[in-house]
């Protein structure tokens, strides 16, 4: 069996990644919010940490209270019992990803993890 | 403390979140290749799956000998043991997310890790 999963996304408003890819580590969602729209509600997590990259777009984060304004090329890390929700710009549609790990469960990265190869 | 962590990703080359955001779940790239151009080594990983979605232009990726065309909206898992190496279209750059997680530590997520709140 190949080592590796294969999809492809259009323009959605929403899919997620987890069953398409048989991901184990992780749930990827990729996001619109057309513009003037908002996730409909607040929510928080249990376990997980969640990473937010903007994509194309602008809007806002409303974490615990507070708002974040967001523009392309922001990422946030929010904390899981940290209250969320996310609001396109009143002229323009938000595109984001939503990454979800479990919180402290990547042990090494990278240089430690690594295995380099040969080049051919 | 807040709850959340927050930069901005321009046009370099090759951007790393762990630090930056203080993630304990994930490392986070965003890396460019220019056209014409590769990663310089094979590489494997020993815990870590790896998700990729390209995010714009064009290329290829090798793995275990295979080689996978790839364009935007393209989203890949790679098992930790396959051995992977990207590379750009010649006629244009290959701009990529590179997600490292450790293999099999998502325990529950979305609807089961959720806990939904008030809209208000």
């Amino acid at each position: 069996m190949a080592n590796y999963t294969k999809t492809n996304v259009g323009k959605e408003n929403r899919v997620e990644l987890h069953d398409l890819l048989a991901l184990t580590g992780a749930e990827v969602s990729i996001n619109l919010l057309p513009a003037g729209t908002s996730v409909p509600f607040v929510h928080a997590h249990k376990q997980n940490e969640e990473i937010y990259g903007i994509l194309e777009g602008a809007g806002s984060a409303e974490i615990d209270g507070q708002t974040i304004a967001l523009q392309e090329g922001d990422w946030i890390r929010i904390a899981p019992c940290a209250k969320r929700r996310f609001f396109a710009a009143d002229h323009t549609a938000l595109r984001y990803l939503c990454i979800q790990v479990k919180e402290n469960s990547l042990t090494e990265y990278t240089a430690t993890d690594a295995v380099i190869g040969e080049t051919t």
